[in-house]
């Protein structure tokens, strides 16, 4: 999680014959991991952060929302509960896969998830535990 | 923006004769607005929350990240810079349409949108605004 903490890069200009050191940006981009299993950093950044879970209709329509009841299951695992049973949960039983981000503002650090969700049995409260097996970590 | 904001529901139990009244965590649940134009309260709710993003993949894989740099263009349109052109950007140059979020965790209110993005021309730092159509609003 570190590649995104040095943000800027440093280009040379030449304006009027001087030379001048401008700074700009670097694009902070996300690279796909080998492994498919969190790492005990990555573990602890879910626990500590809200996660936005994402999902797509039968007709190709993204949806996205937050999931306080998300947390790591196990290190090839995450589980929320599936309270308000709206499009999400209507994606996810028409075999949406889905996408699951936790982002720290100030360090500009995101990890995310690609998997394939599995809907448990409802719970005394009415809920529906959803255990996502990972497919893809990016960071 | 109201709706969510209480939370609660109450039922009564039975237990040993005795009649308990418990509190239990009521469904919070989003409904489509009639309206594809955002209120001044929706406006600055999304000028102040942070934003995430989803889209779908050519596969239909959803994808979702935060995006700093989104805003309210006006009424009926958000824009945000396409910085790290990876699997958003390369969804959205494929025709996905994006669904935005904006939550406030303590009080449990979210604004979604779904629209469709158009990019513009890149700019002087190398990145492209992309601006988009809402086509639905939900709260």
């Amino acid at each position: 999680m570190k590649q995104n903490q040095c943000n800027f890069t440093y280009y040379k200009l030449e304006y009027n014959h001087k030379v001048i050191i401008k700074k700009q940006e670097r694009r902070t981009s996300m690279k796909k991991l080998d492994s498919t299993k969190l790492s005990k950093e990555q573990q602890e950044f879910f626990a500590t952060h809200l996660a936005y879970l994402a999902t797509v209709s039968k007709d190709g329509i993204p949806q996205v929302g937050p999931k306080q009841s998300m947390k790591v299951k196990d290190e090839t695992h995450l589980e929320y509960l599936e309270k308000t049973q709206q499009h999400a949960f209507e994606n996810i039983k028409n075999g949406s896969k889905v996408a699951v981000v936790v982002a720290d503002k100030p360090s500009h650090t995101n990890v995310r998830i690609i998997g394939t969700p599995k809907v448990g049995e409802k719970d005394d409260n009415g809920w529906y535990p959803v255990v996502i097996s990972i497919e893809e970590i990016d960071e």
